[in-house]
């Protein structure tokens, strides 16, 4: 394999892969994304690393086949996991078109880390048996079907919404989704700065305002389901 | 932190997170699933450890609460993702009731590891905004809302519905889903015998019969768009 693509999992260094962390230490080429952490950028000791930052898809594309065309071993490192949302399908397609081989090592994304982190539980036997994940704009920059979504049952999670989340939840709203339906954003997920506001699909964005990005957005009765989570658990023991 | 619960990944043991594989070596109690590789259980050297087969959730949860109140290092370690479709959250709940300290260690869900590993990509700008995830059957028995699942857009992935996918497929298509929308089962992901199909919704659950557990089951026209697999690109390139 000359070209992996690597899932460097939701940002704390303990959440990458075994397999991954191996291909970062082993890289001649480190190609990283802003989101994943400083640490993991300084595993490639043997690497020249560049941040993907500042380039655009298309040259970040053919960095990866030039250098995997002189047979370098390159790792292209993505927060979260690279399909999840991530662009990992059009870098493998420009693999695939130069003949590069290409290895992909999937990570933890952020969906599987909202429960784990920050206890919320997407899906649950007795409260939502269904999960619909949306971004927060469609890629040709229409509008989101609210109708639809609006007559979803169980968890919405939505991916790069909370900017627009003021509009997204007044949409949702005026198409009959409940004003007091349990809404949460979950801000920098599983790194120490990470933080939690939970309040109802009528207030979340106001509550939401002030959070850091990345953030992801919870909708659905699973969030008034939330666990304590261990750090919550910490102060009380501390307390 | 004396119980964690911690996910194993979709099977190959290169795909436990750097944290999960530190906890493992370290642990005194280890209660493993079925699905979580021998590899993964052999690196627990000072542990005792315990099959979660032929146990009742009951059970695990009391051996969980036990050893964690005499502070011993307890890892539960689950196939997968500890949330997504598990029941981690039962465990936790046990353990939050019995005031036990635990930690949760998010892992690659096999739902993250399907784009990677299999070359499909659920969700993609141009085909698929949306990503449906449901279970092949109710916690209460009932049948899935096909009217509603056959109107939903965009990609429908189906967890542990793969020996019922005659019944699944027959009835999103009376109800109104496309006979010829792609479709495909995902056999034993990650895995060195792992193997996929590909027909539509009319034929899928013909042509995957023969596949062995765990599976899982993704329709829409994502499938239509897969990646050539790594693997596949290794045998061209080997003929």
């Amino acid at each position: 394999m000359s070209v992996a693509i690597v899932g460097a999992g939701p940002g704390d260094p303990g959440l990458i892969t075994v397999r991954a962390l191996e291909l970062v230490r082993a890289a001649e080429i480190l190609v990283y994304d802003r989101l994943v952490s400083i640490e993991l950028v300084e595993e490639a000791t043997r690497a020249t690393c560049i941040a993907r930052d500042g380039l655009t898809q298309e040259q970040v594309n053919e960095l990866l086949v030039r250098h995997g065309l002189r047979g370098r071993r390159v790792v292209r490192l993505k927060g979260g996991d690279p399909f999840v949302f991530g662009r990992g399908g059009e870098e493998v397609q420009a693999l695939v078109v130069a003949g590069v081989p290409y290895e992909v090592v999937p990570g933890v994304s952020t969906l599987t880390a909202v429960p784990a982190l920050a206890g919320i539980p997407l899906t649950s036997r007795e409260v939502a048996a269904q999960l619909t994940v949306v971004t927060g704009t469609n890629a040709d920059g229409s509008e989101l079907d609210y109708d639809r979504l609006a007559g979803t049952p169980g968890t919405l999670v939505i991916f790069m919404g909370h900017r627009r989340l003021a509009h997204i939840a007044d949409h949702l709203i005026l198409s009959g989704r409940r004003a007091d339906e349990p809404a949460a954003v979950i801000s920098r997920l599983s790194l120490p700065d990470s933080d939690v506001r939970v309040a109802t699909l009528a207030t979340i964005a106001d509550a939401a305002r002030a959070l850091p990005q990345p953030a992801v957005v919870v909708i659905g009765d699973v969030v008034a389901h939330a666990l304590p989570r261990a750090a919550e658990l910490r102060s009380i023991e501390a307390a």
